[in-house]
């Protein structure tokens, strides 16, 4: 008997209806003879009311007191689904995160599984129950409520599907699957059939917010097969696959990831000796902000250019810690561009294929759009680029590697 | 070390601004040196508005899922008191009550706590913090969410108090403690500086709603001192005391209740025979239907009639019941009346003072009352009357007894 975990988002559970409507799916599957373990996340628009009420209360709310309060909105929906699928005949039982004993570590509002213990769930599924589990919380060693970070069902639902060594893992989204790139960007992007995890990632990473990425690196290494799929209309949606088939098999791009979250910062004028990325680094990574891109530009003289990118809300803050540092260490100059986006082709394929980023800058240049930093990986070449290009650079990479054709498995 | 366990219910935190208030009463008092364990409910509305989400699902929503999801309230509140103690310097710390192991038996809604394990309270106390717990709820012995029924809070904070023997239970409440009878009756209601359990659980039970009756027979059992006071304004509010003084001490009759919640259903003729009154009495409990005071006249002839009363939402399917039940029996007819109302004086003080009821039928007569109905328990009468003298009586009685006045110990 096929085993699902099933995993429906706040939008798909966001109103007395939408249960309804999920209900109505689940119970389809139920006929057809599936195990359900299906996990849901709280109704749209409740973490947003619980955070504000949180916010009357304290203005940066205690960690471990949030999670108490944010777990409730999973806990609503269990709740409520069950009563749904109960009033269509089926039985169904809700477990919290803490009752399943999904054991996390203490690192509240971002902590990360630890164990699942799978014997109850298993003793209902064997009754015939459908189990219906809140995603992005469990419990831990001292018993303390914990969450796992916004986007966090996702990996609840891997996460059991992997202790329950599910058939496969479905993730209902409001897309129908995974595309080439954005849609609303370009119109012939596609539906891909299946994506490699690796290749998940990096979309994920960069981006293109489908699944949350702790979910996808928990599938990757638990081999757990996961589906993304619409909870509004039917199809196959797109199923991720683990990378342990032929490199030559694949397209060499599957995807165009995109972003404009980040901003551009560069120092002029670094004198070229070693430790100076470091001294340059400190203190942003001392005030808790993330770096991105680095990029370092040989100078002619013994002096350097050093550039990097960070999230677009630590713009301000580390412009002026580099202006700080500027009197300091006697740097020439501190600029800095909020105006730029990073573009990426991503695509196991190019691993076995040379000129990949050949034909990448080649297509951007004939549209004349110029190149500010360019970072690679072994499947993923990014570039920044002037924001008002984005759109541009997204269309001219999508028909480049012919993305909107169907699939092309390269010769 | 003082140690208090005090209940904030739905009012008292039902606004952002409330638990604020509530969090600076607890500053003060902990600043006073009190240990303290703080049971509170759920903001008010919420657990209407999350009754009208499970009706939206499931006419009948059942009930171990709605215990799931009633259990949200507190647990939002706990959440939220903690962070606003701890905005205030406060070392807080908030528990479910599955978290505290509060053991429940499986009856879901109306469960009934069974043991409380004391230990990480005490933990918690003993290293300075407050710890706030969710009321109304436990936790069965297969780990499933339970709910004590409406009220349930103050179970759970009494309980509490017992299981941590703390110094007194203070139950606050929109009304500053026990009145001699409802103020807004009449004006010059009286707050009694003391009541006993006793006299607490005959008030409760009929219908002076400042505590949830199992709440008091909580009390009564394991000795613990309850005070209930008002969260809006300072006072020493009421203490419930125990029983054991001469009750030669205690005025006659402490105070008096009334509802007009209850229907009255009368069976005409029926044959004065053994077993006569179970025969009425069978179908109207086999359809779960609570009688409150039953009265048998007893006939001329052979033939007598039965009365009883019941509550007024079961008074239209009793009365079908009985009418089936006329036919059946060869009874001469069945009479019913919606308009009545129950007046009641307690007071252990009338156990050693005959003539109470004397007194009390007499001021009632004096002022054109027909009584009719009688029921009298070890410390209270109660009379049914028709609905529109009960303010009237009520007035009546309170002033025949002297409740007006300062304590009046009876010579």
């Amino acid at each position: 008997m096929a085993l699902y975990v099933k995993k429906f988002g706040g939008t798909s559970v966001g109103t007395a209806e939408r249960i309804h409507a999920v209900a109505d799916q689940l119970v389809a599957m139920a006929a057809r003879g599936e195990q359900l373990v299906v996990v849901v996340s709280a109704m749209s628009g409740e973490t947003n009311r619980l955070v504000a009420l949180a916010e009357q209360m304290m203005p940066q709310p205690a960690p471990r007191e949030m999670d108490v309060l944010l777990s409730t909105g999973e806990q609503v929906t269990i709740a409520l689904l069950c009563m749904a699928l109960m009033q269509r005949g089926l039985e169904a039982r809700s477990y919290t995160g803490a009752q399943v004993r999904i054991t996390t570590d203490s690192a509240h509002t971002k902590a990360r599984i630890q164990h699942i213990d799978d014997q109850a769930i298993r003793r209902d599924l064997n009754a015939g129950r459908v189990v219906v589990v809140a995603g992005f919380q469990g419990m831990d060693g001292e018993g303390s409520i914990t969450t796992l970070g916004r986007g966090g069902s996702d990996t609840t639902a891997v996460a059991l599907a992997a202790a329950l060594k599910a058939d496969e893992c479905h993730i209902y989204t409001d897309v129908d699957g995974v595309y080439t790139t954005d849609p609303r960007v370009v119109d012939n992007a596609r539906r891909l059939e299946t994506i490699t995890f690796e290749e998940m990632l990096e979309m994920a990473s960069l981006g293109s917010k489908v699944l949350q990425i702790r979910s996808v690196e928990f599938a990757g290494k638990y081999n757990v097969p996961v589906r993304v799929l619409s909870s509004f209309k039917e199809g196959p949606g797109t199923l991720i696959t683990f990378d342990d088939e032929d490199d030559m098999e694949k397209p060499m791009v599957s995807g165009i990831a995109f972003n404009r979250d980040e901003a551009k910062l560069t120092v002029i004028g670094v004198s070229d000796t070693p430790g100076i990325a470091s001294r340059i680094l400190k203190p942003i990574s001392a005030a808790g902000i993330e770096v991105d891109m680095i990029v370092q530009n040989v100078g002619a003289d013994d002096r350097t250019d050093f550039t990097f990118t960070v999230h677009r809300n630590d713009y301000r803050r580390s412009l002026e810690l580099l202006q700080i540092l500027a009197t300091e260490l006697d740097l020439k100059s501190v600029a800095g561009d909020e105006k730029i986006a990073k573009v990426s082709i991503v695509g196991v394929g190019m691993r076995s294929h040379a000129g990949v980023a050949t034909r990448m800058f080649d297509a951007l240049s004939a549209e004349g759009i110029n190149i500010q930093m360019i970072s690679t990986s072994e499947i993923k070449i990014s570039v920044v680029i002037n924001e008002k290009y984005l759109e541009l650079a997204v269309r001219t990479l999508h028909s480049a590697f012919e993305l909107d054709k169907a699939p092309t498995v390269t010769q």
